[in-house]
């Protein structure tokens, strides 16, 4: 390889990003490195503000700016109704899709037996002290449809039921724009067995 | 979208990378968020480091913390076999394929009368310099085999002519491992025609 050393350190710190490899990871590198002041000082100006500026919601785990942040502070939102997720990422999704009108809670994780993970790990206790404080009414649990979701879907039915809070979870079925032959079989079962009367 | 600008900065920042869209900025801010002293500020400071340290070689046009570069001051090159590309990229990728002993010259382009680049945008008049100053016996063209890399080769090959220097190309053909049947006709045309006694 060619020796000049913080090309490569950097190339191999990009690289351990999801979705960029050594190979993408170089081609970017390259690129900004044609434009340097344009290119890489306000990409270098940006990570430093934000890792700077964003820090985890005290209230939902989100991250934000701000703690409590903008969706916890948000009047307009129903704070009857929270939405549980597994990480920031799926808030994020579900704020995009303009879904959901209430406010959220992040797990941190799901239960996972051969991950290691169990209750005390994840962002429950918080959670049940948040639904009696708020008087918490429905918590919508918005978790991966996996057998580790299903897992945390059903451990958390069981600690949040005493609370007196409606549980629901999200619908499972064909998604939309979604052709029949190519789901999987586990899905086109799930959607014909809750199929709805028009 | 959620308002907390730097984020919503760093992502579009980072989009603006070859090979990572959107979604795959999202989920690396979110991902260096998770563990930002750990994932972002190196990063920054990488960039940084790059961003300072790194210049164009004077000589060859290569991407070095020295100019001269290392392969210019390396006194185990030959320096009369110069090999000619397109962009810094290529050079890297020739490098990385231990194909060249020599050194290299980057044009910074391709003839192209679509983009409108003409000779005066690329390296030409340098690199006639260098074969006069240096003695250079080979200049070996290894521009893309596409309309403008074939352009910018007949161009250079009059240019370069009256320098006495030996001009070569690089071999067109199958490449190593691949299969016939999913080549595109124009290569399979040129191998053939090109076909060499065992």
């Amino acid at each position: 390889m060619i020796p000049n050393d913080p090309v490569e350190h950097l190339i191999a710190l990009l690289s351990r990003l999801p979705g960029l490899g050594r190979r993408s990871a170089r081609r970017a590198v390259l690129k900004m490195l044609m434009d340097p002041a344009d290119k890489m000082l306000p990409l270098a100006e940006a990570l430093h503000a934000a890792a700077e500026a964003v820090r985890p919601c005290e209230t939902c785990g989100n991250l934000d700016t701000t703690s409590p942040c903008h969706i916890c502070t948000d009047t307009h939102r129903d704070r009857k109704l929270v939405c549980v997720v597994e990480g920031v990422a799926d808030l994020w999704a579900l704020e995009r899709a303009h879904a959901h009108r209430g406010t959220y809670h992040v797990l941190g994780g799901l239960l996972s037996a051969l991950g290691g993970t169990g209750p005390d790990d994840l962002s429950i206790t918080p959670l049940l002290r948040r639904i009696e404080s708020d008087g918490i009414e429905e918590v919508i649990l918005a978790l991966p449809a996996t057998v580790d979701g299903a897992t945390t879907n059903h451990y958390l039915t069981d600690r949040l039921k005493p609370t007196g809070a409606t549980i629901t979870r999200l619908a499972q079925g064909v998604p939309i724009g979604g052709a029949l032959d190519v789901l999987d079989d586990g899905t086109l079962a799930a959607a014909f067995k809750a199929r709805r009367p028009l």
